[in-house]
């Protein structure tokens, strides 16, 4: 048992780990831009939805207010504020993603450990700390599901985020690698989450989904709750059942001295992140809209049903057209702003016009975290751009644009008093109190 | 749209039926034995634990009490005690089955259905009404994933079951046909369960979860919450990436008028369902320990991987294990009776002895429901029984066990209070507050 995938996941989920600097201060500017996306996201429907359904249950009836949740004063238990809380972060779909599995790790995750961190009355040291582990953990699991499982369909936020999720949450609640390997087997029973939910609310719900279940399944086993501690890869495990690729050597390789979270992408556009490299190109060549004949967009054919909507009809459909983002910037939007996908905007004639001249083809040869960009414009020039979202950002550089992007969203004070959190090793429950802001009072920030 | 699978269930779950009077007094039953099989599952591992969690979270605090669970005076909100309702009814393993996807209906849907009904102040013909669709539509969303989908590892009573235990909580919440499109839409990417659980508190869990997921898919769709309504059968939805047949017409067939759950099959022995046939066919024989030279099951061979542990350890192991319940009934123990599954039971060597000289063996021929019994006598004679679970058993007959099954579990009085709630159609909530019996008072009966 002590040289299965699972033990070892468990061993890594329960003893000591030992991040190096670098990889601190990017979990620390994640946990940051997930505080921010979270906040600007209150309003969206999920949230709503999510939060409503948390209150009435008990939090507004005096229940036990054990976590705070996104958007109101009022607490309630640490698994639904799991899920109202990795709703509510992925609702605008503009946090964090990793690449390697392709997944958002923060939102999966960071809500789990904060929860239960408030709980515990842990330290926000103590929270950063089991978010990275717990994100790093997801990452090695999406790895080992590998690209046939995401191919097949399923999301692997929501897949390999739930037992990452139930890693942070074990964590905090202080679980032994025999009862960490108990998690993870009941996590393999309710890990769940498809990638036909993009484009509606059902994507974020399924953060909130990994989170919540993560934090259920960590209490259960606390609780006393005895799984198939084998259900991860074990025989009809969840890697079999689910058209996991099962490579043991690649997920484990250097886990606990190599940290893959380090290369984790933080988002500067509010959009699917397959569109992110051609955004990125897009401002290089820095065409308008009236110089523009045609441009053509080379991607990596895996982002074909992805995010190339061709013409969408809400500004939530826009998130995943590669045409549509391209054209707003054409014309000036700020890609990273809100507002900027509305159905007032995407349906200007002119913008609708735009995009018939703009063309996107698969291209096996484009890394998926890539882009190559060909416009020719009115006057008959050629230009060209290729960008890789890969190639790593240096960190004072990445700082900035976060720290930039928060105060976008929530405003300078905001961010000041959650760095400060983050950097002072305060109680985690003050960090958590930040998420209490009124939807109402962000509106003026 | 209308022509799509999803649509005809969301259409079956939101209007009138009419279920003929046999399918009513059958659903009567199962409600009847779902109460029985719970409240003498209270004192089980994965019932304390979900109940602590429900208590910790809200219920005993104050939170809303929405609705009541197994083994406690406090209520706690719906989608809380769909968790604990669920899972403990199914913690004995002792509650209904039906053979055509392989499942068990009551455990996922009936808790579902119970819960909201008393949030809404339901009469119990309503609860019992939704429940009764919910079981069916479980049943026909089984058959559409067919038995590649059980095959490949996956629990019909967890996935089937969430599609019905969100119909149901959708009708108490009285949806359109449109929202329970959605509904269906949002279960599909949270719908889970691995059979790889059998044999530990896993596989109960996976009925809580089932109803769980229902009750909260069907409240978050009410909230507002918009999924992708073709999530089920759509491309890389649930069945395209669960190994889903997909069967439309078979599932379909005769959908309002025919009712299969009619043919639900109560469980009169306290083991796995793939044991019972077995057992009905030695009780036929009658053949004691001290004579049995060598007997051998045919059964099946989808049962071989589900039930027939060979040497199991525990209690809880011996309930999947041929040769374990067939020494027990030679030795003259009362396979319907709980405590006859113990660790002591089952290590007495003279059982262990007799569990040598008893073979499995899979037959093609023999159908899934059924077995053929070979006993070789010391004294040179053979015998050979055959039984079929799906021979049909007349409603007196089933009535007298089932009642039987319920007074053994809970005692006369408790059955009679049952009997009249579901007879006299008074208030669900009525029949609800049967279940906070106390598991201390309760082992008195």
């Amino acid at each position: 048992m002590t040289d299965t995938f699972s033990w070892q996941l468990a061993v890594f989920a329960s003893k000591a780990i030992t991040p190096g600097p670098l990889v601190r201060r990017v979990a620390a500017l994640s946990m940051l831009d997930w505080l921010s996306v979270g906040l600007a996201g209150v309003g969206q429907p999920v949230a709503r939805a999510t939060r409503a359904l948390a209150l009435a249950e008990g939090g507004a009836k005096g229940g036990a207010e054990q976590a705070h949740i996104f958007g109101t004063t009022t607490g309630v238990p640490a698994r639904m504020a799991a899920l109202v809380n990795g709703a509510t972060s992925h609702a605008l779909d503009y946090d964090d993603t990793h690449f390697a599995h392709i997944g958002h790790p923060s939102v999966a995750v960071i809500p789990a450990a904060l929860a239960l961190g408030e709980v515990q009355g842990a330290s926000m040291a103590q929270v950063t700390e089991a978010a990275l582990m717990g994100m790093e953990l997801s990452i090695r699991v999406g790895l080992w599901l590998g690209r046939a499982h995401y191919g097949a369909g399923f999301h692997q936020t929501a897949t390999a985020g739930a037992f990452g999720a139930g890693a942070a949450a074990g964590r905090m609640l202080g679980l032994d690698a025999g009862q960490m390997m108990q998690v993870l087997g009941l996590v393999a029973t309710r890990a769940a989450g498809l990638r036909a939910q993009f484009g509606t609310d059902g994507k974020p719900y399924n953060a909130g989904l990994a989170a919540s279940g993560g934090v259920e399944a960590a209490q259960l086993v606390a609780l006393g709750l005895v799984a198939n501690p084998q259900a991860l890869e074990g025989p009809s495990g969840f890697g079999a059942t689910h058209h996991g690729e099962g490579n043991v050597a690649k997920a484990l390789d250097g886990l606990g001295k190599v940290w893959h979270f380090e290369q984790v992408s933080h988002k500067f556009h509010a959009c699917c992140h397959g569109l992110h490299a051609a955004l990125e190109a897009a401002r290089e060549l820095d065409v308008a809209a009236p110089e523009v004949a045609e441009m053509t967009v080379a991607t990596n054919p895996r982002w074909m049903d992805v995010c190339n909507k061709p013409a969408p009809e809400s500004g939530l459909e826009a998130k995943f057209s590669y045409r549509t983002v391209l054209a707003m910037q054409a014309f000036g939007y700020d890609t990273g702003q809100l507002d900027s996908y509305s159905t007032r905007v995407i349906s200007d004639p002119r913008l609708v016009d735009l995009r018939q001249k703009i063309k996107v083809v698969a291209d096996a040869a484009v890394p998926e975290t890539g882009t190559r960009l060909t416009v020719l414009r009115r006057d008959g020039a050629t230009l060209e751009a290729v960008h890789d979202l890969a190639t790593p950002m240096e960190l004072p550089q990445r700082e900035d644009r976060v720290r930039a992007k928060a105060v976008g969203l929530i405003g300078e004070d905001l961010v000041e008093r959650a760095w400060a959190c983050l950097m002072d090793d305060t109680l985690a429950a003050r960090f958590a109190s930040l998420l209490q802001v009124d939807p109402d009072v962000l509106q003026g920030t």
